[in-house]
């Protein structure tokens, strides 16, 4: 039987934190095997907030080294930059057409960003964000798109899109079911609930040992835990979050070594970063022999870029087809 | 010194009329002499108001044997359809991420649209094709377009995006000026103050002598002039303006004599329509000789793609340098 295809992406801003790993990178490392999986460097999409495209392209490259020191494997998913595949904004631009301004201002997700950006006046780009997501995803026929809880009206949007087309002109696209991610997000160091670059409050796949252990020794935990001995609440505490993933043969005696007060957060802290450490360090070496080794890094960049083109041209002569636009 | 460059387009719905002669076309062949003339079939514009494809291909085919016939000549100018040259979706994206929603809206051609049609919900793409007619231009890299005075708010959009595309990322557009053509309306046959297809008050192009006839026959005058001998009011007349525009050596005789009641409407009808069909014959003629040779036409399409194509991508080449896409 034909795997199924699956399209997940990401912006490209720069290195990658554990977050990302734990919200989304675990998981399509995990689908790689069952599914026929395609990867997507969105760096149209980052300008739909952020207009500078100084670093775009060394993003992208941080970005694709990460993904592949974590464990996605170029042999088996092509990853590719929308940029260089004109195809996504040719289906962006006939999508834009199936949909109407109305529907993309209920998005919920647009109504979070204007807030938490301050957004003023929103871009007409921001405003279809959905639509050249639908082009990413239908681009390769995906099936199923591994996204978190906040992406799901999206996929909603993908197929309403895919749908219209069909309805209009023929049956082209599937209609692709959301694949929720499980553990969707890891608390930042400062206790915020998200781990997020623009907070400044991460742990980078690419840090070392050293710079770990500092990252931990000033993250907020309980703060009624004051003196060593303290009972603690780890169910409030974003280090326990920790354990619960990089620590799980532990948690349990953590939990109640916490609460007891016998474990003072410092040493807490160390177990986890060394924890941490000890999870990181496959995937370091793996990020120095690909940063010493770029001309690799851009070979497979490359070949998966021929791979997606091949893919998206095949569709788009489908679309061209049924459109009957000669 | 270098010709300065124009691009002008039109919606491919089908045969022209003789609206689109003296709104546009004329405009068009004058100008192409002094400037660097690309000209485009914007098929993908269609889609903003009417989804169905069906017959756009045969439309485009119409309507460019009607530029040849009219008098366009391919050696100078390029004639393309937008949908084949994939760099106007590219820069149709860039450019979306360059303008607000709020501007758009406030566009006072869509504002019509939207009455005009009876449009409920604007479709995302609606909105946003005056950010399309930009990189329709910007592509070519226009410096004036020729347009009909409704069109001068898109001309503004244009400039302001050329404007903030190169205070972005580094100059690489002009910001275009528009030509406003002289006569820009002519008058439908029943009377309304705008030729359209859509009324079915047209004379096309491509009508012979007998159907110019007919259509005349029919057409509304003064409605004073009841009888052969009543004075005209030829100031409100559309046959009139049409002998104006077809007639221009006898309209003084004309209006005088309309006004003094002896001249009657069928007769100044038929003057009119055999100046109308003097002046078809030609254009009658040549497309007789293009709708027998209609690989000719094909061939000046695909040579008018290829040209294109060679300017639109090394425009795209300088844009994605200027924004660093790698």
């Amino acid at each position: 039987m034909q795997k199924k295809r699956i399209l997940s992406g990401m912006r490209p801003t720069g290195k990658l934190h554990i977050g990302h790993f734990v919200g989304a990178l675990e998981n399509w490392i995990k689908l790689q095997d069952e599914y026929e999986s395609y990867h997507l460097i969105a760096d149209y999409h980052v300008l739909t907030t952020n207009l500078s495209t100084e670093n775009i392209y060394q993003n992208s490259i941080d970005m694709l080294i990460d993904w592949l020191a974590a464990g996605l494997n170029p042999e088996k998913s092509p990853m590719f930059r929308q940029s260089q595949i004109k195809e996504h904004t040719e289906l962006f631009l006939i999508f834009s057409m199936l949909i109407t301004k109305a529907r993309l201002e209920r998005n919920p997700t647009l109504k979070e960003q204007v807030r938490d950006l301050n957004i003023e006046n929103v871009i007409y780009g921001h405003l279809g964000y959905p639509v050249l997501q639908s082009a990413d995803i239908l681009l390769y026929k995906g099936e199923a798109v591994p996204v978190g809880e906040d992406q799901v009206p999206h996929v909603e949007i993908t197929r309403e899109i895919a749908r219209r087309f069909n309805n209009q002109y023929g049956e082209v696209f599937p209609e692709p079911e959301a694949l929720l991610t499980n553990f969707a997000r890891l608390p930042g160091l400062d206790g915020d609930a998200k781990m997020s670059k623009s907070l400044n409050n991460t742990i980078l796949l690419s840090d070392d040992a050293e710079m770990v252990k500092q990252k931990l020794r000033k993250a907020v935990t309980d703060p009624q835990k004051v003196r060593k001995n303290d009972p603690g609440r780890p169910e409030i505490c974003l280090i326990f979050t920790y354990h619960k993933k990089f620590n799980a043969d532990e948690v349990d005696d953590i939990e109640i070594n916490c609460k007891s007060g016998s474990l003072g957060c410092v040493d807490c802290k160390m177990k986890c970063a060394s924890k941490i450490n000890e999870w990181l360090s496959p995937i370091i070496d793996k990020r120095k022999y690909y940063e010493s080794n770029i001309e690799n890094v851009k070979a497979i960049l490359n070949d998966g870029e021929i791979k997606a083109k091949k893919v998206a041209s095949e569709t788009m002569k489908e679309v061209r087809e049924k459109m009957k636009l000669g």
